[in-house]
């Protein structure tokens, strides 16, 4: 028995992802791909487990995407839940279509700009090989250095 | 020379808040009062600091409230900035009334309640007295157990 979740409303789900959001991009390596490389993207929003709700409200607005609980108790951490959009499909015809039309405000803005970027990387297949991983690479360096350019002690 | 800030949608401001945002109750002792305790409300939102812009706009949008820099250099760590709204006026004519107009969706909506409620006490003028000190310290304690509910592990 699944219960239906209330949408919620497009502009909350940008303020809620700008502040809890987050666009990767997952570079891996695989022995079978040609290339070496297995690249991955995903949009994933990670909450401690009381705010479960919110995420299935998030994934019935988008439509897409799948929950997945994280325990963490051998850690001592409180359990988590993350909502994970992974395939291909749903992320070039929900999520970025989505963020275009209700385009994030804070410095998140420019992640999801990366982003968009390289998946067109992918969409061109240019992944399945080294120069395109090299440049998903630096996509991926330039998605890192957001979050670190205020950086300046330590 | 002040830059002029752009509104954001108020359901953005709204998800924004359900992640990041948090509705506090400082009970602080005090020499001069009656009661010797001195009661402040506020609603708060820290960020790092790349991320002064969307706290600006957030304030342009709420009408209210303060932006303070926090240095933080002596622990290492990045510098923050904390939007603040700790006038009582403000918080009775501006930060209650939009979030009844746009009501927050996830467990924060349940600290905004207790917050509101408290308020009220305030309002009332209950919290000069003893008795009244003590209900605001028992809606801290219930808004601290919202964070802390599911911490079944350590």
């Amino acid at each position: 028995l699944s219960k239906n979740y209330q949408k919620l409303n497009p502009y909350y789900v940008c303020g809620f992802v700008d502040g809890e959001g987050s666009f990767n991009i997952n570079i891996g390596k695989h022995n079978t791909t040609k290339c070496r490389y297995e690249v991955r993207m995903a949009f994933e929003i990670e909450l401690r487990a009381d705010n479960r709700e919110i995420l299935e409200r998030i994934r019935t607005t988008l439509e897409c995407g799948g929950l997945y609980f994280l325990d963490y108790k051998r850690y001592g951490w409180n359990p988590h839940y993350k909502y994970r959009v992974q395939k291909q499909s749903d992320i070039d015809r929900k999520i970025i279509p989505f963020f275009k039309k209700y385009p994030l405000q804070g410095c998140k803005a420019k992640s999801f700009e990366i982003f968009a970027e390289a998946f067109n990387v992918i969409k061109r297949k240019e992944h399945l090989t080294l120069v395109g991983v090299d440049k998903l690479k630096e996509y991926q360096h330039q998605m890192r250095l957001i979050g670190k350019k205020r950086k300046t002690f330590r």
